[in-house]
């Protein structure tokens, strides 16, 4: 027997997530949905489709009977990287396509938004609520990675023009740095409770940790200059082996988005190009960049056991915090069969893990055990450094 | 003392041709304005800005006293490869720019579409006339650029839009070919008289051609899939060496915007796909195909100054014509200093010449000894294939 | 006061290394000495050369007075990548150098070595003793190397020449694998005792393990067999997202050194060229391939804490064995200063820990604490698998 | 009837062509006979294998009855671009070869050898007799590739060692510069008479020159020494488009062998590194140099038949000497069918034709008709510069 409710919560959910991803949008000149300067950036107007398309081809196409495909071209442009789902758009390519155009995708939206509102009037079967929980959680995803491509699309035209003209929200004054002190033993790591979680996040299990101590704040960007002006740049003592290539050959030498200019560094910001603020909190730098500034401090990043271990004593959620940890399957972890289990399942061998959550991040979508994961050179996503360091250990 | 008249009809010349540009994108969705699928591809609206900025630069900035720059960054976006008038926007980065939008480029046409009536009005010194001349042939070279990069824009996107839906233009049917005798002797080559022309036609000098024939029409759809069908692009000793290597690296197997679907070949054309009609005058093949099919014929591409002393003997105009001769200058060929010289005269090395024109090529923008030269390896522009032969020569 | 002995065990041991190095290349001819077919192969003559300028550069140089170096310019052509000494050659051009010949290098090790005794002859400071031993132990980690890569150099000339024409060691027949039932708890992880140890063994720390199982033997070629039977390779669900790029874009098959002929699958070994053993211990396989064998099997590969864990309860020692540990720094490592400091301490962020010796580990050369590490995709090193299982976590 | 005699001038011929490849190889040590540090630079031992295969598999093979092959491995191994003739070792792949060792090719030219004089102590039938011409005169091609690589070995190698020990030639002194006038008119370009040519000499036929003048020398190092002075490297304005991209992408800035050392310029010699030699004629440079330091002179390059026809009326053989003309196949130039039409008449696109000859071509390996070609960016051949203008056009 399948257990059956009228989904009026989940209703109102997903009106709200779907909506708040047009107002992101609603700044952009339609020219903007269009380009991907860069591999990893995504035109808007493809996370705007591609967000609709797992609605429809997960729920609709299965759970709503009589349902017609929009398109059937569109499985085609908007399938991501779901290999079992049939033959994508190779990633590079979707800045080539300039058709659909935005109005389509619109429409697009507006009839699977429509088809969803009918399904969800009825009783659902649990599966299609789970699916549906994904689905909205997957669209808050794309949310944070709109922000990032808009903000890189943008902030990589030589007219440097503005997101909008509201002021920048004002900056906390940052208190000075303490250490907070943890203590060995056996802390327990992964999700427990309700609610939703993402499958990385199952397989609850222990850790022992060896004293440490960790930041009770983010470095800010005048932390930074500090070591861009003693050279941390150009001594490769402070870097990993692929971080010194990756400095040498991109001739790195500041945060993504700085630029010397006449005697000063300005910062592109979603309010235009503007004076960096050393009180505001550092952001857009690699993980290579973390550690280097960490090693120059004679510290180092936390763990992500540590980070969460001891999550619950510092205020977190301005920016992702690069971890020292690789991004690997917690014990036990087992993977969902068919495309949702490629969705959630899909390891990759050389990504770094991130924790905490950033102020692009949709409210509701952060968990003190969310496990965000990157590539180490990458730096357009709102990343951030909090320090921590060994204290004496046990052995 | 300066000459200087009323260009009336130069004034008329001048809106023609820029209207004309406007008329070609006039079916395009904003969209299709901004992408650039690969390096040789410009977004249309980068043709748009890009022939305006010549005006603005190298005419209005000198003439028209007083004159206001639109937008003093534009040089900077809207630059091409004139390294003389300072930094450039990278080629391959063009479609990365989402900013100036459609709107406001189209705002930069008519700002400077006015100044220039203002200056059309006026009594002009000679070389205000030559480089308002030589603006109007440069945008008319862009006309024909922009039909190559709208169709290969629409052509690559999986969804094969049509550019437009009017029907299209019928094809004659293809006499059998002839070959057109041409004896041994001296001949004349070059531009003489009057009218515009470019620098590399200039230099008209002498050379001696061994006795020859050429076809007196082009290879038509048909005729170039029987190549295809006797194994043409798999036999090795047809092919250039690195046209072999072209073939083998990138898998070609037919000449551009050809599909073989379901048992037979598709023509991706301004209407959409259509079945590959035999008749119809082949296009958008490279060099190296164009050579291994004379190869194959036991045959081989005219000279370029065979195919130009015996234009007059045969239709031409519907395809660029691919000769086997390497793009050189003319004896006596000597560079113009400045931005206008470096336009007319780079010479690159490994550019082949063609001759004739395009079904795309602007009314009057044709002649009998214009030049045009692209990579060996190009198929986005409209080229065809004309047959020649040597007869026994005589020494 | 320094503390000062006359080291007549260190000068057998070092004379011992130093020799071992030599009589692995006995059989090789000079042009074997000097090819570099991948980036990752180092030339033979490479490695004779580079130990040699270890001793003398960080051991004789500082202690030995009176020492006048061999030829300044090996310094350039034998460092590594140490790139606190100095510029270095770059690693791709080592097989671009026929001179030193190989002559000249026996020379400098000749040279080398009786500076080196006429040292060991004397009483000797506690860190000349302790940079002799790491010495020793270079030159050991050097030795596998110059297995790995003679093994190349001669297994990828097309006339597949044997190393020696001594007979192959006799394969034990394999028993059945068992899998080793390990408790959940805390363990110890890490160096602890006397004797020479790298820097990346220490600090000695507690891990939690959940209760988890491990085989007590590795994979055999014969159990691969039926992974490539089975379509291992073309079925992308087995595989990490870089995993399955490195299959298609290598266009991956078999193990290296495997070659499909006449219909059954021949094996490059130092005898040559045989048939595939199907009860021989599997090796050259890269850790995605390791991975992907596990999935199949429904399993998992050890993570290095589990296979330290549970090491005394099985034989190891025939095959480097991937975990499914990325290489971290273990907690509190601190990296000692200087060139010997940037030996031990490179950390890369993208290489998997391996854990075990293998067949061409010199003796004596072998810790079940020894953290060995390589990129993900490589596989000229005499790798295999060794599985594992989660049991049923505690939570 | 086949024409047939016994060819004892043919054999002496043979010998000396054999012996002299030899005798450029005598002081090499073995190892310098492996490596291939660019893909253009092929082993020594490569020649010495590739040249004995010609002989092997186009004559022996076919007019020597019962010989056996020495290696049947060996066509595999030392074939070289001939498509026709089965799978060949991919290029870039000769240095990765340490086997065949270099005691076993001398065995197999020996062996060839043996069997050559056999075949040649018999009356021939006139096939082979061309054959063999054909194998001598690709065999002091490839003595001439020799000496580049050799030199290039040596010559990048960090130690910089000797060819040999002898004191270099004496250099003339260089009188002043003249140029030789030449008239208007038809000329007749190509091979005639007796001897052997290659194909791409003949098809002689007539070209008409505007009236040019010539220079009676080629240019010096302190000739070039002024351009670099001027700051030749740094003005685009001399280059040509792809010659300036090839100019900033690989940082040159002064010919090949040339090292600015201690406040001077050095130049690599087969006598090892001395000061560069202003009265020297300049060397080593590629078409691109030669264009630009044209342009600087407001000179330019003769083209090839400008070269030709002038060629009885200054000295040459020194340098090969780049022209303006592209390598294209002469009217009515036919391709032989099979192996040896291959070897002859494979038109590389984007290859400029040089003439003259060098100093390290062997005797009587040169004429006035010989089309010399490469690829404009290459300077490891004893390349240079003759300077040419055009006079007062005819038209
Ligand atoms: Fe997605
Ligand atoms: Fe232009
Ligand atoms: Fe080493
Ligand atoms: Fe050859």
């Amino acid at each position: 027997m399948i257990d059956v409710t009228i989904p009026t919560a989940l209703l109102r959910h997903y009106a709200q997530v779907r909506k708040w991803t047009e107002t992101i949008c609603r700044p952009l000149q339609k020219e903007d949905y269009v380009v991907q300067p860069v591999e990893d950036v995504s035109p808007p107007k493809w996370h705007l489709g591609h967000t609709t398309w797992f609605f429809e081809t997960l729920v609709l196409k299965k759970f709503l009977p009589g349902y017609i495909e929009f398109d059937p071209m569109f499985n085609f442009v908007f399938n991501s990287y779901y290999e079992s789902l049939g033959a994508r758009v190779i990633r590079t390519d979707r800045g080539n396509l300039s058709r659909p155009t935005v109005d389509e995708i619109y429409k697009y939206r507006k009839y699977v938004d429509s088809a969803m509102e009918q399904l969800l009037a009825q009783p659902l079967p649990e599966e299609a609520e789970t699916l549906i929980t994904l689905g909205c959680n997957h669209e808050q995803q794309h949310q944070e990675l709109l922000w990032y491509d808009i903000k890189y699309i943008l902030g990589n035209n030589p007219l440097f023009p503005p997101y909008n003209e509201s002021p920048a929200p004002e900056t906390p004054r940052s208190a000075p740095m303490h250490f907070i002190d943890m203590e060995a033993g056996v802390y327990e790591i992964g999700f427990a409770g309700e609610g939703f979680c993402y499958d990385n996040e199952l397989g609850r299990h222990k850790v022992y940790l060896e004293p440490y101590a960790i930041a009770d704040r983010p470095v800010t960007n005048g932390e930074f200059l500090a070591f861009i002006d003693a050279g941390g740049y150009r001594e490769f003592s402070y870097w990993h082996a692929e971080g010194w290539d990756w400095v040498k050959r991109n001739n790195i030498q500041s945060p993504m988005y700085w630029h010397f200019d006449e005697g000063r560094w300005m910062n592109y910001t979603l309010q235009g190009l503007v004076p960096v603020d050393p009180a505001e909190i550092l952001s857009h730098i690699s993980f290579y960049e973390a550690a280097a500034f960490a090693a120059w401090k004679g510290l180092r990043l936390p763990t992500e056991f540590e980070w969460e271990a001891a999550s619950g004593k510092f205020p977190w959620g301005q920016r992702w915090e690069w971890t020292e940890s690789a991004y690997l399957p917690y014990p036990g972890f087992e993977r969902v069969a068919g495309a949702v289990g490629e969705y959630n399942g899909k390891f990759m061998v050389n990504q770094k893990v991130l924790r905490g959550a950033s102020e692009f991040t949709p409210t509701g979508h952060s968990r003190a055990t969310y496990r965000n994961f990157f590539h180490p050179h990458l730096r357009w996503q709102l990343t951030g450094i909090r320090l921590a360091k060994t204290l004496k250990p046990s052995l």
